[in-house]
């Protein structure tokens, strides 16, 4: 999907949110067993309860890797469920690889070529070489710049010799490897009192913003200080998970996460709308 | 594999070669097919050809990931292998994986315990809650420290407040979450500049060292500056992927890999051998 596709889907829908398919067996609702088998159908019900209040889906491969073969087989259907019956619905493989230019190109191929998600989170600590393979036509690298965890605050918030924070340099210098159309950020929505400089340092690229719902941040907060500033509650992916997911552990988990998506969307289209700037006819 | 069990492989075989698996299917020799069935061949026919002389394998998941399921299923296999025909070598997964608490442990689930490596490699990035959640009993986290690639010069060699680099902070940072039988770094030969100093940051832990061979590090040089002080020619674990994998394009590939793998141990026995301190009878 390519930058105008997701700007058009973003308007249409009034939504800039992500769902997080972070899948964990042990927190199926009531009812699942434990196989592998329960993640799909968990997953595609998750799906069809949120496709009307999301724009885009994001798998988290941990949760699938840790069931060897089986995950693999799982994460393929999900995504082959989400291109066929949501087409219009953005994916990304949250993966954060990072390795040297060859090895990141046989991850571009895995990821995006083969199995076809849209984008796929990257690591920058190893530099150039190692997000360049990722920069393919109509698909993004999401590059990890103030993540939402505790440890952000060990490498990414140290100042660097010129007293700007690691992550500031990060985000300067990614800008140079690609455009906005085919590069975003990951930046933490707990980081509210960088999230307005952030924005400053890369005014035009998406930001992927997990830290929203469970780890505790407010969507009308981060539309506020994050989104662009030319267009309100646009230019951001709002990521939450466990609280969709896991809204309810019993069998009504589909409709209490269609209940959760339809109040972030609405939080997000009512700031869209009261944002807009007022036309003088 | 533990500590102790590490050193003694090393001592027993006088060698620190870790023979890197990024099996490309695009580069297999003369006579085999191009399906994943030749990927599993190839690395048995490798492993066979270089255990005499090696310590340590180390499949590249990319490499299997880009072929999907059937990828999936080479690595498992391939790793099964070493571990039933050759249990006392260590095995890396060379995943450079990092993400918050919760999805390392899916990672450390999936890779450490089930799949049952040795160890992997972990991207620092995200700080203290990414890499903890490896440090499980006779496991290993191999963290990123200062990496072979050009791309290190971008963030890694960037000077903090304190004129340190980067790097030298994640060394620093990262000893105070585990100990030496828990945690390596991965160093790469081809900042034969800087790697005493680093040596001298983290003066007891292990270093998987890339960037020998095809990169264009030497044996000896690395030996002299990255070894343990105290002990020559240990605490390291020096990785040559492509130099051995593709000796030759010819069915003398396994003959030309083994006498490539044998050629560098030769250099690590002589090295051991010459810069033991004398003993006075």
């Amino acid at each position: 999907m390519n930058y105008s596709e997701l700007v058009f889907a973003i308007e249409a829908r009034e939504s800039v949110l992500c769902v997080g398919l972070d899948t964990d067996l042990d927190k199926l609702p009531r009812g699942f067993s434990k196989g592998s088998q329960s993640m799909l159908d968990f997953n595609k019900a998750i799906v069809d309860a949120t496709a009307p209040y999301a724009v885009a889906y994001k798998p988290n491969l941990a949760f699938y890797e840790a069931l060897g073969l089986e995950g693999w087989k799982v994460l393929e259907q999900t995504l082959l469920y989400i291109k066929t019956r949501y087409p219009g619905h953005f994916t990304i493989a949250d993966a954060k690889r990072g390795d040297i230019g060859n090895t990141a190109s046989m991850y571009a191929k895995g990821l995006l070529e083969n199995m076809g998600f849209d984008s796929l989170t990257v690591a920058p600590y190893m530099g150039e070489d190692s997000v360049k393979p990722f920069l393919l036509p109509d698909k993004w690298a999401i590059v990890l710049a103030l993540t939402s965890n505790g440890g952000s605050a060990d490498f990414q918030m140290q100042p660097l010799a010129n007293q700007a924070p690691l992550y500031q340099k990060v985000l300067e210098r990614v800008q140079e490897w690609g455009s906005p159309e085919q590069l975003m950020f990951v930046v933490g929505a707990t980081h509210s009192d960088e999230l307005a400089h952030v924005r400053s340092v890369a005014p035009n690229h998406f930001f992927l913003i997990p830290g929203v719902g469970a780890q505790g941040g407010s969507v009308s907060g981060v539309l506020k200080t994050a989104a662009w500033r030319n267009k309100p509650g646009m230019g951001v992916l709002v990521n939450a998970s466990r609280s969709i997911l896991y809204a309810s552990s019993g069998t009504d988990f589909a409709q209490k996460a269609a209940l959760e998506a339809k109040k972030m969307q609405s939080d997000m289209a009512l700031f869209m709308e009261t944002s807009r700037p007022l036309l003088i006819p």
